[in-house]
């Protein structure tokens, strides 16, 4: 699909060049948008809009509540800049501890990748089991960017089982049961990116899923000699 | 083997009985000591000797650091008090969200099994690769309380392979890469309790072991449907 492609304008601070963008359809009609596949979840269900954007787009930052903790959440391209960029846009890269700025630095990612993550977690969001059925011009403009929304078809990336778009309402101790999750954790693209269990994810932590599969082969050869060959 | 018995003062405002108590041999010679065993780690290696006591009778509150977080460490005997009772100490459970109370709650254990696991942590210690050879007092002590010390033979409690005693100094952005570890997390017993990676303790999370290589067979059953039977 050819996207408009005109700028969009940032509020952000942190933005020196505007990289954001309109991804309507080429000639379309109406105000420019970044994320036009997501008006119809936005009115339905905001909170999973955000957080795709958020996801998308954000670095997280966990229990950074600390002062040499760093921005919490920052665009993941700005991440992209070097510590000199970022000191004359008041971020000192060099105050921080090295794991937060390790953290911050393995979440960075291009404008266009961010983009793309978009489009994609939006696409597993609607082939979601119960998840709500998009309108046709969405369901198209999705087909078109990502590939045809088949309903019960997502999965948790790590344990392989159906998700169900009713997890992203469901917390315990007030933490969401689906979080955005990716093979490659320090890979933010459209292709490593995809949905989890909370518990899932956590227990992947920032091995690969292949690294994690071996690992957790070579822990039941231990605990369950019997049940591999 | 019989203890002194003799009470330790406790300098906690939490403790309206004093629980706590000289663990040193019955008709022993010197002073009271509650962590007899622990009198020569915490010369060489303070640290470890800190850690056995704290993760032996203190509950943890991992990033409990706003307001209405409660109490991140206390006596683990103290949450075995009713909201009443601890109300008049000063902790008001019922202004504290669920899911911390739910979390100090289940840390809850009686001051024996509190000091049950804190012998059993020194022994497992001691039977680490590249732990330092205690002298033969404490060696006596652990043998006659837990059971005979052979080096190299502590294993990570969920992925089983040897641990070694110089990964209580190695950390990984600021996190230790050893923890205390129990089998049913929900319980604070000297046969429930032992060392695990910080990665596998994580993985475990709230699951007991056999629910987790449960999971893990699942998961691997999905992933890798060639490999198990």
């Amino acid at each position: 699909m050819e996207y408009c492609g005109k700028p969009i304008a940032s509020r952000s601070k942190y933005s020196t060049t505007n990289l954001r963008r309109c991804f309507k359809p080429k000639k379309h009609s109406g105000k420019c948008d970044e994320f036009p596949y997501l008006s119809h979840l936005s009115e339905v269900e905001p909170k999973v809009a955000g957080k795709i954007v958020r996801d998308s787009i954000m670095t997280t930052g966990a229990s950074w509540k600390s002062e040499d903790a760093g921005p919490n959440r920052i665009m993941r391209w700005v991440m992209l800049k070097s510590d000199r960029e970022l000191l004359s846009l008041g971020i000192n890269m060099s105050a921080l501890k090295p794991q937060v700025v390790a953290k911050l630095r393995e979440k960075a990612a291009d404008y266009s990748s961010c983009m793309a993550v978009a489009q994609k977690l939006t696409f597993l969001v609607y082939s979601m089991r119960n998840a709500p059925t998009p309108p046709t011009e969405i369901a198209t403009y999705i087909e078109n960017t990502v590939g045809p929304i088949v309903t019960n078809s997502t999965c948790c990336l790590v344990c392989l089982e159906p998700l169900d778009f009713n997890l992203f309402s469901a917390a315990r101790r007030g933490k969401a049961e689906l979080e955005t999750s990716h093979s490659n954790p320090r890979l933010h693209t459209s292709s490593n990116v995809g949905f989890a269990h909370r518990a899932c994810n956590i227990a992947q932590g920032n091995k690969n899923l292949d690294e994690f599969y071996d690992w957790i082969e070579a822990i039941l050869r231990r605990a369950r000699p019997r049940l591999c060959r």
